[in-house]
């Protein structure tokens, strides 16, 4: 089941950046008849890919998943545990993690400090929020609702962005000295490059890092704490099956 | 089970308004041993009696209700599918929704508006915190360790609090036009009551009413409400069980 699982996330993964890849392809004028129907086959492959994901895996195949086994900690059960008081989720969900790890490796304090974590996603906002209030930080989640997004993350010490949108959080969302964890990947069209684009994050870098007093570059900050991460959950999964500590 | 539980609810209640007596009752002096002595066994007794609750009740017993018949909606799966997009949660916590059917029956707007909770406890705290933001409010979760309270609550359109400190949140901390909700019940002395004591809630009322569009008393105001909703809850069960729509 769990090999299924991690198969079909990194699938999802894969569907993820191409339908970065398809973006960027579908900016390019398509002056040719032949050249619109040559994107017919991707469009259909990635509607097919992306619906067949949304509607089986979402629900069914994270349910399905034992939660002693759940190393990504997705299950409702586990963020159950992570939300609630007195209750220890079994895996730490591993951006999230990463996060937090990274703040703490840093020795950044999150205690009574204000954090704002900008996206709700379940991956990510929502579990990266509730680690956050297990620290003691006061926590908002700003998301796509939120009026007057940029006021209220200026008032952060720390800044959480996992939203999706390229460089949305500019240099005058940030108050000096915080420090921003920046999980967006984003492709951004770029001639330059030899692959056509290039990957950015939620946060525009080159203005926040000058306000702020620690900001994690995108591609190379939060991926590679995950891909950690989640190797630290499946070696206590596999210490805790073999009752070894 | 469900009986059960509800029984240890009801006497768990009975044991917080208890301590709540015996903490008026040790402000008063005790001029003589006899007194002092006659503390003693209230002091055993309610000290056994939390200690037994908090340690049996909090987790095993919650734990072992089955999710389609918790209707306090306390089970840990159910705080996760509350937390989680795009996930339902079976029975949505009994005062969190009274709070939110309150708004509702008020007309009053939640989608944008910026939200400030009180208190994280895992019966209302952290699930008005979830409802809220699944109408799309900006929340905010104040707490013991929060720096800054008052400033953090003054940004409040609503404000939910559920804290258990009597008239801690005075008309300063309220935004004109605020809108409170008064989950607090704290007994504080009152030599004039013919019980020496009476209820208020954590928001000092008469400052907060003048600065605010909306505030629900105490007693009076949310306790009824949880009532309704437990109803609500129970009667949701009965029609699941017996497919009555």
């Amino acid at each position: 089941m769990y090999v299924t699982k991690r198969k079909l996330v990194t699938l999802w993964g894969l569907i993820l950046m191409k339908s970065g890849w398809l973006r960027i392809l579908l900016k390019k004028k398509l002056s040719t008849t032949s050249q619109s129907l040559m994107m017919i086959p991707l469009y259909m492959e990635y509607l097919f890919n992306y619906l067949c994901l949304v509607i089986w895996m979402r629900k069914k195949i994270l349910d399905a998943v034992c939660i002693e086994k759940d190393v990504d900690g997705f299950h409702p059960e586990n963020m159950g545990r992570l939300a609630m008081r007195g209750r220890e989720p079994s895996f730490v969900p591993c951006t999230p993690k990463g996060c937090i790890e990274l703040l703490h490796r840093y020795n950044i304090p999150i205690k009574g400090k204000r954090a704002v974590v900008i996206g709700r996603s379940n991956i990510v906002g929502t579990p990266a929020a509730f680690l956050l209030q297990r620290e003691d930080a006061t926590v908002t989640v700003v998301h796509s609702r939120t009026e007057n997004a940029e006021e209220i993350t200026r008032e952060a010490d720390i800044i959480i962005s996992a939203v999706g949108q390229p460089n949305m959080v500019r240099g005058s969302w940030v108050k000096p000295g915080a420090v921003i964890i920046d999980v967006g990947i984003n492709p951004v069209e770029d001639p330059e490059s030899a692959r056509g684009y290039r990957l950015v994050g939620d946060i525009c870098y080159e203005e926040a890092r000058k306000v702020a007093s620690a900001i994690t570059p995108v591609p190379g900050g939060v991926g590679p704490m995950t891909i950690a991460m989640l190797l630290s959950n499946t070696l206590l999964s596999a210490k805790r099956i073999h009752n070894f500590s």
